[in-house]
């Protein structure tokens, strides 16, 4: 898909992870904003994602959608999920086939199997460096059964499931990836952390390969963290069908 | 669970399967039924399951939900699959927890694996007994990944993850059956219902074996077909599990 590939639309760029995919694709790519705020340096359409009529120009003519767009945290209350989350996610891939984008890729998130992590041996590695690994763990796949963390766990479930159901019923290119825990100081600060950190030039290179990978890959789910020594989540699939290397660790710091 | 069972409130029992259940219960519990029309012979509450507040009374002294109420076909509209699907049975999980209901069976459906039916060797199985068989086709399980049928079958994804989050959350037993094509006439009239057929008596016997389920079943996904020759999904967990014995097949029948 790499030589193909021109305009790419960020939704919610002005977020954090939003933010590090601005630096890190702008030159590289003519990138274009979908974003209730104004975002300084980019084209940005100022729309909300609940708002499908309002949101259509963003997508003509764009190649590519980074979907990131969302309230992002397992306390979101029912209303916020719903209108963003819910409604909003299904008008971004609703505008995307209307528009004829070639793929799709959704911010998912490792919420949707964060319900692993109340047994064991999960449980045991998000205690933190303090405490001793567990002999061994059964890494989480992008097959796994979910078990969502609150309702935006859920949330992140479905949109998972419109991508996959855009794929086969519209032929729209969809990877979702699960993003770990991006944080504002780039370092962890919490003893899950040390298992799920995912470092800012960790996700903008699994997100840039989701980006540009073949148009041969339809759909596919992805863990994004970095190489984190009680990582629960499995690399290997991201290693083999993207390349992805990731090329820091929480266990260089200090919790 | 099934001795201290009493009161099970069934949503939607104006529908095919809201029917087969009452009659199919009736005598046995104190039935009661939320509904939006009123349903003769059940104490009925009237109201609309997109309306939390006018469905909470409905939960009280409840101890088995049967949530059956949605718009059940593939092909439904976007608003009717939000108001309903998505947003009725969040509210449905909601006054369920708040009212201490012990378990939730939710009616979800085949169409969150349906999209494998496009791809071989499901395809030529679906193509009805005119057609010869595959000579081998891995059984679709609980576990596999989702495929969904239209937003229908993503709707379904969706009360299965919130079923699985009340469960993880708030201790709700949740039981998911994914149910096959259960027709008024109750035999097939299409070539894929050769495969996905599940008789009255199949589907009544599935759902009553959920309701009674001891309580230590917490949070769980079943297929409820007939015993089809043509059949893709596996039966093997039910009958561990629940001791789901299918009584009828479709294979009897002329097409």
């Amino acid at each position: 898909m790499k030589k193909s590939i021109r305009r790419i639309l960020i939704t919610g760029m002005s977020g954090l992870i939003g933010g590090i995919m601005h630096r890190a694709l702008e030159g590289k790519y003519e990138l274009v904003a979908l974003n209730r705020r104004p975002v300084p340096g980019v084209r940005c359409y100022q729309a909300d994602i609940s708002d499908l009529s309002a949101i259509r120009p963003a997508f003509e003519g764009v190649d590519v959608v980074l979907h990131l767009a969302a309230v992002a945290h397992g306390g979101a209350p029912w209303e916020e999920v719903l209108r963003h989350n819910v409604i909003g996610t299904y008008y971004v891939f609703e505008a995307a086939r209307e528009a004829g984008v070639q793929r799709v890729v959704f911010a998912s998130s490792g919420a949707v199997i964060m319900g692993y992590e109340a047994d064991l041996p999960y449980k045991k590695l998000v205690e933190g460096p303090d405490n001793p690994l567990p002999e061994e763990w059964p890494l989480l796949t992008h097959a796994s059964p979910f078990r969502p963390h609150g309702l935006y766990g859920c949330s992140k479930i479905w949109g998972e499931a419109l991508g996959r159901y855009y794929c086969d019923r519209y032929g729209l290119s969809v990877i979702c990836v699960r993003i770990g825990a991006v944080l504002p100081g780039d370092k962890p600060t919490a003893p899950r952390h040390f298992s799920v950190w995912c470092s800012h030039r960790d996700v903008a290179q699994l997100l840039e390969k989701c980006l540009i990978a073949p148009s041969e890959l339809r759909y596919d789910i992805f863990y994004a963290v970095s190489n984190n020594r009680r990582n629960y989540r499995d690399l290997t699939h991201a290693r083999e069908v993207l390349g992805y290397i990731p090329q820091d660790s929480a266990d260089v710091f200090v919790y």
